[in-house]
């Protein structure tokens, strides 16, 4: 088989990132690893040494010109990151000695390992499945603690014993369903039905979670999309330089200062937000402000967040219901930012929203009511954990498994489909092996989360999205 | 002492380029180093494990949270870069980790290194030598075989055995002279004058060898200037395209095509080059060609070795003629590119320079002659050839110990500078204490090269050129 051919190759990458450095670190694996490495590796013969040692030694050209002085990491197989041997050499972070030693090292025998192969060897040896492979790279990408914190559950096999679970009990039933089908005309029924019932409804509710925690997953792997607007000069850019505690962006006492959207990241408790200030929204008064403002209109359509600014002193109450109604159906959560406070310290969001008919359908509450001066920094530090708590919804204390990569998302809305069919069939009293088709078709879907079950194409799209070394 | 007392301190950085890659290193030493790691690893107790071993584990914050899966490379001092106990953790390539398990050190006992640091304690703790340690940061920067090959050098001690070489010899001779001072008025003469004589000599003879080596061993390191000048429309920025084989430079048929000067690097056979395309010399059209001149002649005057490039054709032999003699007493290497050699190629040396005392005033000989076709890229890699031995000179087998560093470079002015002082004395007959004096000073600047003698401004300055890190 090809796969299993390509497999004997020895591959060879940086480990570390390009650059210059204390050290750099190159890493061999394949079942060629050891040879490679005692041709160009001088100081000790390294097959003979135990795994898991370190050794001191050059590495010198075909001609005896010393390379480098360098460490020799060994990792014999299975006990290695890929399940292969592998040898680490840690050698001085010169560009150009690292350059010298792969090239030595194709030379003598390896070749370049392509991007995620060292991971995608790890899993073909059985080292990691999919899922956690996949949470591999989720966790090398990081820059937050809500991404650090869901990839590492992930890679340590949190996603894939739910799984796991759930395949094995509709394999249970699948058996015994295909058992009934042995018996063909006698009419048996092994898999009680009432069982297989309750296993599905189960099942199709713990999908239904995994489904549910992916829009919240995603987001914190993405970063939460969160749009300041607001009509202009509502004090929405000294709102972010506010919450930035910088001078980002602009801002001036003319109306429309703000052309091009702003977005700056920032985390807050752990999770990544990306503000977006826009140009404030009103009938444009030149052709780049029209620009500017459909732009805006663009980024509240993708907010997961809206933090709606106005001028508590020159916004009508009116004006803010009119502007509030617009969006009120789109899904977003939703904040009134009541700005300018200091001027007016008795706003109320009553004052604004006396019609609880209004509030329900915008689906406000003196909750979303955020008083702020963002002039004098007042009560920023509330609306950030306001921020915080409409991201986290339910989620507030971070357990419990969540999904963040698009991959297991669709699996499990095929999954969720599957078990609706046989909910519908049980149901409808229809015959085991119509049944059978759809748990089948449900257990193919949760195989290829955690890569029982994959393809060349599969591995390559997900492989390929390493950085080489990995 | 405050050296030994920073000396117990423990210090971490990460060791690895920063950025994303599959691994990053982060290197823990000092005599806390195994209680440091030993509070955030876990997996395994580390102190009781062997020297030069590797194992897994994970890396934790206070409260229980999984950082990283890690392995933790163990080695113990004396054994170790640092001469201390070292701990390297390789955790997964993610700036956010790296940054998360940095700070969990710094929580846990350890301190930032400061640049360099490791490598000064491994000089402090006599690892290596002054001159050693130097050559780590040469070989970190080291861009081409030449400089790779004269860090590497004198990172193994080549330097470093020639130098203790000539102290050593010093040292007794200075014995010598010393017992003679105790003697006091008995006006005896243990030391053998003649024999000191002949030192003093052959001490100058190497110190002048190696002083001379100096140009060359900078040029390598640097990267050797080579401009391209000469009149407009001699075909330069053509030349330069075809050495560098590609379109670089805008060349065009009207003259004054180029204005800034164009730089670009080049390693031929292993000896890196900068070559620096230059605006044509004649009377300046307009002031941004005067500009674009005034730098062209600031490029030359900076220049090991002179392209001049003139076009056979256009150019008599008294304009060519005209512009070396112009440069002829400025002791950079010139070769006479005679360019468009496809239209007229019988043009020879003799033509332009009949008259054998110019040749000579000019350094020039038939050598020095290449003819080519830019635009066809006729003879160019003879043009790279004569490039190449003209900057390698006499250093035709680049074997040899070459001085590269400026410090040492000017230790040994200072040396040769008491040598020429003692060979003075002991041809005026001067008494013992004062060539004494002459003496212990070259010893002490051969001592500076090494560090046998050092300061704590002298390290400051070495060390605080390195990376992290290292």
């Amino acid at each position: 088989m090809s796969t299993e051919h390509k497999m004997q190759e020895t591959i060879v990458a940086l480990a570390t990132p390009p650059g210059i450095g204390a050290i750099g670190v190159i890493r061999l694996s394949g079942s060629g690893a050891f040879q490679v490495a005692n041709r160009v590796f001088k100081g000790k013969n390294l097959t003979s040494q135990e795994s898991h040692t370190i050794h001191f030694g050059t590495i010198r050209t075909e001609d005896g010109q010393i390379l480098d002085e360098v460490l020799a990491f060994i990792f014999k197989g299975p006990n290695s990151y890929t399940g292969e041997d592998i040898i680490e050499f840690s050698c001085h972070g010169s560009p150009y000695i690292i350059d010298q030693i792969l090239q030595l090292m194709i030379r003598n025998g390896a070749r370049f390992a392509k991007p995620g192969e060292f991971t995608m060897r790890a899993y073909l040896n059985g080292k990691l499945d999919l899922s956690q492979a996949e949470a591999v790279g989720d966790l090398i990408a990081a820059t937050s603690a809500g991404e650090h914190q869901f990839a590492m559950q992930q890679m340590r096999g949190g996603i894939s014993k739910e799984i796991s679970g759930l395949r094995q009990q509709l394999l249970d039933f699948a058996s015994l369903i295909e058992l009934e089908l042995d018996f063909g005309e006698e009419d048996v029924a092994f898999a009680d039905r009432k069982a297989l019932s309750n296993l599905v409804d189960q099942i199709h509710g713990l999908v239904q979670k995994l489904i549910d925690s992916f829009s919240f997953g995603n987001a914190v792997k993405q970063g939460i999309n969160t749009v300041i607007a607001g009509r202009p000069n509502a004090g929405k850019s000294t709102l972010l330089n506010a919450l930035l505690n910088e001078s980002r962006a602009i801002v001036s006492d003319i109306a429309g200062t703000t052309r091009d959207t702003i977005e700056e990241e920032m985390v807050i408790d752990g999770i990544r937000f990306r503000f977006i200030d826009t140009a404030g929204l009103r009938d444009a008064q030149d052709s780049i402000e029209a620009i500017g403002i459909e732009k805006t209109l663009e980024k509240v359509a993708q907010a997961a967040i809206l933090l709606y600014v106005f001028d508590v002193i020159q916004t009508s109450p009116q004006q803010v219901q009119e502007d509030i109604e617009k969006w009120m159906n789109s899904g977003k959560h939703i904040l009134l930012i009541a700005n300018k406070m200091d001027l007016n310290p008795y706003t109320t969001f009553e004052q604004y929203f006396p019609d609880e008919a209004i509030q329900e359908r915008c689906n406000l509450s003196a909750k979303s009511w955020i008083p702020i001066s963002a002039k004098n920094e007042m009560n920023i530090s509330h609306l950030k954990s306001s921020i915080l708590k409409t991201a986290l919804g339910e989620h507030v204390n971070m357990d419990g498994t969540v999904i963040t990569n698009a991959r297991h998302y669709e699996s499990l809305i095929k999954v969720r489909e599957n078990m609706e069919a046989v909910a519908l069939g049980l149901a409808e009293g229809i015959t085991g092996d119509f049944l059978a088709m759809d748990i089948r078709a449900a257990i193919h879907w949760l195989g290829e989360i955690t890569g029982e079950i994959s393809t060349d194409d599969l591995l390559g799209n997900i492989f390929g999205r390493f950085c080489i070394g990995k």
